[in-house]
């Protein structure tokens, strides 16, 4: 229902991934190839770390279509950044409004979502009453991502990542088929704690949206010497997205369904994820 | 923490009200002059019936502020109706976005709030909990005010708006004081099914918001011939408000801490509402 | 660059046009079909009046996707008009902002357009100094419709409707001219001062954007016996609209290149316009 | 009619002067104590350059109130910034609208306006053709400030700022005497190039809008030993402000009528300024 991108590496300006490529996130807002819709234009967000030790990141988000925002514009080129997400959404139900635009954040956590918790209103009641207590204040909008980010939250997020989102995907699935949904889960998702970046793609009939995470950059500078889209990016760049940001063979590998990937400064690793 | 304005009676323009008087509801989002706040800026409603044979009423809400929004501008003067709603917000925490925006709607029931549940993320839960699970998913916004109104339907609004109301602020207290906020409730609230408006003035500590109603018409006339702002009004006009909108003397009266007017074709009610 | 519809006839809700239809303007907001953008999604406006009496026309317009606005539901179906205008906005250029959102209004005349005035910025200051001084400050944003309306009622638009905008065409063309664009004037106009509703479709190049009117009501009861969506409709309803509103074959017919159709209690007439 | 901010020195976070001080120009949004205007609620903007080497500056610019803007506050943590300037707009007629909002931007330029000129509409097309036809097309917005900016540029803002700057004020006073305003300027003006930060206090009668600036940082430290509001600034640090930060006696000091001050590296210099 939506199109986003994460970025880690090397510090560049948004605006080399927002909105400089062939089809980048702002592109992709007004006409994405790959996407259960074509447009994305109920909102967008930005959501960005100053450094990877550690601190908040930041959020800019806002309703208004991606491709006809002027501050994002601004921002994207303002700032410079070693780790930041960029989404656009396609609203399935929620109003369009700030709080439930993507990322969404906690503490030093950034988390952002494509797709959708199929039947959501029939057990959000449900989930919600599962969530932390504690936690339950800081829901600050209606969407099905930013329960699902809280019920991972609840299930220990900062203590292991993998297993805290496997967990609430789990549950979401027992409560949609308490209410007679066979598939509710559907999506990719990128969770960050700043550090390190977590980019998953499940859904409960295994057939999720698309996912791509780019290849190594020193590969892709021997297959391709001398060209100019590389020239911004630094050996360590990596990108998951939800499309191929340019048509450049071999640029963009498909993560698989039932996958985690795992990018930290170290390389790409991936493993898989609730796999039947 | 904010301001409101409840009119019934002959079919008029909402702008009669809204926009033209000297301390017109726009006018109190600017500079209201008995308000907690002097700045109602944060939002404002409209909520008006075509009629009052039962329908279900329309509502316009914008995060603007009112004194700057000419789309108000035109629908108040557009529009002629025999009862509505206005109210402009001074945001005590919820964000700024339309689903926070009074008044707030449920088939043909109305409801707006002036004032505040102290301490309310502390109990927010417990109060989710009691809304009826098959209500629940209508709540699309994150005040107090919503919940509140959730409540009100849950405990019968539609059998006995009066008893179902302060059903709904004693589980509001009970809540806040299991918690330890010793006066949860703070507030005038407006409730209508398009045939009668209930104005309900209450505070767990006696100190409410102001409310006002307006004099009848005509003893008005008699009291001001010729007086011209009496002129567009019909002789069963009644309005209810947060503060007199013009400074004519004798033409507001004060309504009671602890009162729950009523209002309807054959005039203006009131009765102890919740008394000690 | 765009789409619009005009309507007069018996009052009907907006709504019942602007909503209702399958390839309504609002589903044309999100996938316009014959457009040269697929989306339309940089603001909206309704236009409308209450009568046909010649009082001034209200207008509601908004920076916000038709698709995602509740506002323009609720608005859609509150009101009841005779004549009314609605426009979807891809911008060409000019800044997503309310007053840069078609129709515009000047006393009781409406205007808008679909379509440009290609290379604009080289001329718009040609342009500006023909309009009359004391209608220049009457123009509140900057898009070139506004420009073009506001020569159209420097030239007379109250007077001659035809002639004035004939005129005002022209005068860009020249204007174009002068600083080397071959072909300046592209698209369709729908003017109206509340009585009688013109449509224009011209080109430079005599290659407009599509325009469409609809067929006679009674005719088209004959051809479809029992169909539903002429039900909502009087003997007198007439559309003038960017595409087709549904997929019945001979409901809607093209306005040719080169036309100016005429709309009013009578019937649908048209003739040859600016044809060389 | 509006309250700005402009800052030069090291650099810092935008927020130390824009949201943190006891009446920040956020806070001079919703209470301005000594502004012709209290609320201050119809837009703001914020521009800063990266560097004082000459490079373009960024700006962000919104119609929301500042007081309730979340991006305002993320964004004005997540910059540090040499030379920035800040603007609450309460506006005098032109519509609300992000093209209206200061800071105005024209290459490595920044302006900003406290007043207005008076009777503007009347010879708002007198001064318009004045305007550089090459510069014309790049007003985007309806403010006489854009217009005043324009004219500076024609009359060789990056020659000698100070030159004109008091040509274009003479011009504006030339146009509004011609249709018999008496007292055309009114205002307080912010101009930068990205290295010197000009601020011009000045009023055709002779009363502008207050104007402070900074008192030397390494004096005040002496002054306030150990006082905690000046440990966020360098020794460099100087702002000029339409009211006062904080109650610190000794702090900000009046900027004197018919006075052009002078910022960069070196320190504050001021000279008379268009006096009689």
């Amino acid at each position: 229902m939506c199109r986003w991108l994460a970025y880690i590496g090397e510090p560049i300006r948004p605006s080399t991934l927002v909105l400089d490529p062939q089809h980048s996130i702002v592109a992709m807002s007004l006409d994405a190839r790959l996407g259960a819709e074509t447009v994305n234009g109920d909102g967008f967000g930005l959501g960005w770390y100053a450094d990877t030790a550690g601190t908040a990141p930041f959020v800019f988000r806002s309703v208004e279509p991606a491709w006809n925002d002027v501050n994002l514009r601004e921002i994207s080129h303002a700032l410079r950044s070693p780790l930041f997400f960029a989404h656009v959404r396609a609203a399935a139900g929620p109003p369009i409004q700030q709080t439930n635009c993507h990322p969404f954040r906690h503490g030093t956590w950034l988390f952002m979502h494509n797709g959708a918790l199929a039947g959501f209103p029939a057990y959000k009641r449900d989930l919600i009453l599962e969530v932390d207590p504690a936690l339950y204040p800081g829901i600050e909008g209606t969407t099905d991502t930013e329960v699902l980010f809280h019920l991972a939250l609840t299930y220990g997020l900062a203590a292991d990542p993998i297993l805290a989102v496997g967990r609430a995907i789990r549950r979401v699935e027992a409560a949609g088929r308490a209410v007679g949904v066979p598939s509710p889960m559907q999506g990719t998702i990128a969770v960050s704690d700043g550090r390190t970046l977590w980019a998953f793609r499940y859904s409960s009939d295994g057939r999720s949206r698309t996912l791509f995470h780019s290849a190594d950059i020193p590969t892709l500078r021997r297959m391709y010497p001398g060209a100019a889209q590389l020239s911004a990016f630094g050996d360590h760049a990596q990108v998951v997205v939800s499309e191929p940001l340019n048509d450049l063979p071999g640029a963009f590998v498909e993560v698989e369904e039932s996958t985690v990937a795992v990018l930290d400064g170290s390389g790409y690793r991936h493993q898989p994820f609730l796999a039947a």
